[in-house]
């Protein structure tokens, strides 16, 4: 385990725009307090979304798209450097009209409602490729 | 996007009461301690649960009961103002003994055991109607 | 309910070593900083799982391996003092490919990669046989 102590610096509730990407919404906050890493959580709902599943085999992403409204039941994720730009690392758990739940990481959603809470860290918290996973990780030096 | 930096005041960890409602304990919370803005998350298990969902094309809320014990695999929420009185907007990720996963808008739910993270704001968080969606929101000016 | 108002001290960001265990994981970096309790968020993926479920009626844990890659879309969890050991009381919510998802009690999970925040209280935070229950739970004095 790699780990490092965080300062927090500061902290944003947000309202996403109805129709807006999800994801998107959360970079722009992010870009707009150059906020280079921090945590988030949210929740609200979505009129459609893409969610990726990542093949650990394979070392690629596939996707799956719901086309309908859900309810985001729960979202976690982070706000890194990658690639000279800011990404915000989103993971959902969304829900149909009897409970029926869908989850994983999300790539893109358009916004019904969102509410989101993000925690602002002074550090650099960059994404750089994992051999062992495929994926661009932090704290992976 | 509407966002706005807010300043932390308290914490609180609590644990829930055996057989109380679920979000009137987080409400009872927000009351005892004058807390008009927060966020939380919390875990634990329930006895059952009513789970609301949002017809985003009816804009009215629908009802799902589940009489049955359920972990709280995840609850997300946030506590503002809502028509002078507190509302805390919660939403859970529930699940069966097999591990199949319910979530929704958490309307109420019967405690068995529920730890919570509560972290207040010194700010006001006030939900009004919000055209587009039907909703009350926050961040709605 | 029985709540305390709690004092932040140190926050950590972590990513989780792949092979690991992902509880263990996060129970090595509280003992390694000292944190005695503590709230945590994290999200990754895992290349199996044992999820437990709490039998309220019998007041046992009834276990459910999935011994397949899910990702972790939503952990949430809390430190604590367990006979006299740490302890990471962890839920999550995991997906499949297609997007199925699966919850509860995570015992054990075997680390793909993981991303976890986790925030630490100058408290005790001691997990005490409640009678009620037949858990073992923290603020029950």
């Amino acid at each position: 385990m790699e780990y490092r102590e965080v300062n927090p610096t500061r902290e944003y509730l947000a309202r996403l725009e109805t129709g807006n990407d999800w994801r998107s919404e959360i970079e722009a906050l992010a870009r707009e307090e150059d906020v280079e890493a921090g945590w988030f959580n949210a929740m609200g709902a979505v009129q459609e979304a893409e969610i990726w599943f990542y093949d650990q085999n394979e070392q690629t992403y596939r996707s799956v798209t719901f086309d309908e409204p859900l309810e985001v039941a729960a979202c976690v994720g982070n706000v890194a450097k990658l690639d000279d730009d800011i990404f915000a690392h989103t993971h959902a758990v969304l829900s149909r009209r009897d409970g029926e739940t869908l989850a994983g990481h999300l790539d893109s959603a358009t916004v019904f409602a969102g509410e989101v809470h993000l925690r602002a860290f002074d550090e650099t918290l960059e994404r750089t490729p994992h051999e062992r996973t495929g994926l661009d990780l932090w704290l992976n030096e």
